[in-house]
């Protein structure tokens, strides 16, 4: 699930949250210390921004640099793993305010945690994604990389939907609900819990179908192995809009007939995660897990 | 809870469901049934519609009948409901279709039924509403009659909202969720069922709280007295439009800083339905209720 | 649901957890406190031996006393309100160590609070209770008062069992489960809760029926009018014993064939409460209830 | 997680549910069938009574076969699984009354399925079982094999555990809860489905931790890899007695301080099944899983 390498990291780029440009001091002390230290720093457009900067564009940042550190919240990190695409990018998340799921390190732990990444004492933990498509009269109408989930819902007054689900070209089940999470383990503590889906430990592979409201009393969350290839006919939208939603931050709109399909990606997203760190301890810190 | 009287009914009103002009001929046999009874008949705008004569506006319909027989499903009944609003007009709802929650009796029942109404012999069953307002600045600027449920959510994308409840002045409790259902017994089979609340025998008063995926572990479904004074307030919308939906079918937009009240209506709805039925066997036919 | 008037209390029982002998000191210094404001104190078995003198019977105690004050928790409150049975005699309830539902007060603030309590200004919140019985052959083999629930369950490895409920003399549902909670809204927030059911505003009247793990996918909790004549029959039993047992202390056995009824009784139990009290505020003290 | 081969059987077992001597005339005609056509046939302990002949003790039969037929329902299927242990022998579950989820050819589908598998045309679906171990004070105290289920709970009226749960050493949460369901995916829709966990699909390979009505909201069901260390330890047992329940059928006592470990065994289990069956719709079946 994870392993621990010498990471000869040589160019470093910093991912910063949108609408946060009073961080300036924050990312330009980074970016010294990082310098000082002799290595390449590139700024994404918003962190270069905070600086007053030209930064580089996304998918150029994407394309030069071997460790992007993000600073933000786990939002921040879900749109820089999607801008990081296939490419095999290690990411540390450095939360500005509260504890993320994926964003663990705290800004004042951030130094000293660089100082064990860049030596090589990090685990790269393996984020499985599902690779989301749109299929329309034979086409793809739209193509997305999840690490958290893919949601298909409505967006006006009537919510409830008809979906059919198939898993490997075998018919799973029907839907009638105002929607459906086809979720991976990352994604377990996100949305699919908030539906009553299962906590699924990060790191394990798994793809987790949880309905969100449905208007039937037999139907329950399911969980699928990693490989199984979902489709997602929508039958029928009654009226209103239908739109598929990936990780709560982008998408495209879903018609009667349409099917949607999500399976494993070849391109899991890669996490620094200290090497003594218990998986379970996040879930209970932010969840409140278990408290009593 | 309900009670038997003779029922010198004079008017009775007839409404189709919407869209439905291939049933002019079940229109037509039942004024006519009706008038060699020597009712009044009057006949609502889509009823009207299917047997191509002139009917009357809704509202002047409501004001004029002591009975009204509605043709349709759930849907079309809850609607008629509203129309009737303060006036203490029995309804008979007849189900085109599959068997509903309101429209208990089938097309085939609908003579028999109908002598035993005009006979005295069916019971007025007291289903309660809840008064809901949208208050703005100070002032009241939406107000509905609910006899299922007043849910509050977004319609875009990101469907997280803060909401802050109060019952009769005090704090209740935060949701941290997709939106909330503030529902009467009637309504607890419908929406708030799908969302996790519990089952409430209709009949019974009392107002059900049942948050819609709520992204904290601890919330739980609420029930409180019928004659509370709920207050729903906004507090975040983060982004996108949030809005009151009422009986899945009118509503308006509910801003940041607006609050929703929801308390008993002092009007009923009456519904028709037979003396001896088992007021728990539509709830096992219809949800397929403790099936093996 | 809660009354305040003058309370003109003369004679005070004061009832002590069982097990507690270290807590003799709490007790003389209530017992002196009272004394010096000329009440006569009357000591419950567990609280005489504390400070080793000669108690009452408990079913004396309960006869002679207008007052009970309850040092304990929860579950001391519980007995104690059983004890009292049919009297009318209002308890407050001390707990000794953490925050109760139903024991609200902390030790620090007993003093503070009895001044208030012997002056009148607490209400007296009436807390409905459940008279269950087992019925078998025609005769009643087992009689309780509860205030929070009463369980039918299975005692031994096999958990499963298939009961079947009326209400009213009508059938309501069948369950195959490990058993079924049968609560008052006081109950709300203890087993009923663990096995999914909602919670009710204490102080309002109503009858939960939750399923403790509903082996059909279709079972869901149902709130039913405080006054339905609610009957259980033990329809099959597999193997192994079946117990009721009544707010988590007492019971008996119940046979194959047999019936359990719940009813409202007529003798609520009155708990002392402060008169601005938020009601809620407990519930989400004890059960982080909403808590993010 | 299933493959289809030429199964060279030469010797096949007869298993029968227990308390079935009805059955004697099945049992016979299957065995003459399986003689006719040149097999070597013996019998499970209840199929010999059934006959009236000298069966083999049951861990002898399971040395002697290379095919065992199981007729009864689920319970039977599992308590043979049992006896087979760590050998190899492939199970075909013949139910002779209603669907069961493992036993899932009927009576009169027997000797056509027979053909089937004995040609090889059957696949061989591998289930993954669990290896639960009791641990006390260093030594192992009881160990089984569970093809669906480890369960710890209570067997007397309080049913309250406090029980911490460990994956690989290190810390998972605790439960404060009625007892805990360790289970694997085809045990995922017995019990732990009843108290509220996923299904997950059979032939998948996962660990499931569910709790029994958990008192604290901030529990949830936990899905874990299925080569997980999980070890559960029993805090407090309150009182009364805690019991270690593997598929519903055996088990031992647990004491305070124990431990039980599961981890998945080297051994599963192989059933038979068609090669062209829709794993879902035995789901769907069984369970109404889905329908309106």
């Amino acid at each position: 699930m994870s392993r621990c390498e010498t990471m000869p990291y040589r160019s470093i780029g910093i991912c910063l949250k949108p609408g946060q440009p009073q961080l300036g001091e924050v990312v330009r002390t980074l970016k010294v210390w990082l310098e000082d230290r002799d290595y390449d720093v590139l700024l994404g457009p918003q962190a270069a921004d905070a600086v007053e900067e030209t930064g580089l564009d996304r998918s150029d940042l994407a394309e030069q640099v071997d460790l992007m550190v993000v600073l933000g919240g786990d939002g921040t990190l879900l749109a820089v793993a999607r801008l990081i695409g296939h490419r095999r990018v290690p990411i540390l998340g450095v939360n500005l305010g509260t504890l993320g799921f994926l964003a663990e390190i705290s800004q004042e732990e951030m130094f000293e945690t660089l100082e064990e990444v860049l030596a090589g004492r990090f685990h790269r933990e393996q984020r499985m994604r599902l690779e989301v498509r749109v299929h329309r009269d034979g086409a793809v109408v739209g193509e997305y990389l999840a690490l958290n989930d893919a949601v298909i819902a409505k967006t006006g007054i009537s919510r409830l939907l008809d979906l059919e689900a198939r898993a490997d070209g075998v018919e799973v089940t029907a839907y009638h609900a105002d929607g459906l999470i086809v979720s991976t383990p990352t994604g377990s503590s996100a949305y699919s819990l908030s539906a009553g889906g299962p906590l699924v430990l990060p790191g394990f592979e798994a793809v987790l179908l949880t309905p969100i409201c449905p208007h039937t009393l037999t139907q329950r969350p399911l969980v699928l192995p990693a490989d199984s290839g979902v489709e997602i006919r929508v039958h029928q939208t009654h009226e209103g809009d239908v739109r598929l939603t990936v990780d709560g931050q982008v998408g495209c709109e879903v018609r009667e007939g349409d099917f949607v399909s999500a399976r494993r990606s070849e391109h899991p997203v890669e996490l620094l995660v200290p090497p003594d760190r218990n998986r379970f301890e996040v879930m209970r810190r932010k969840l409140r897990w278990g408290e009593r």
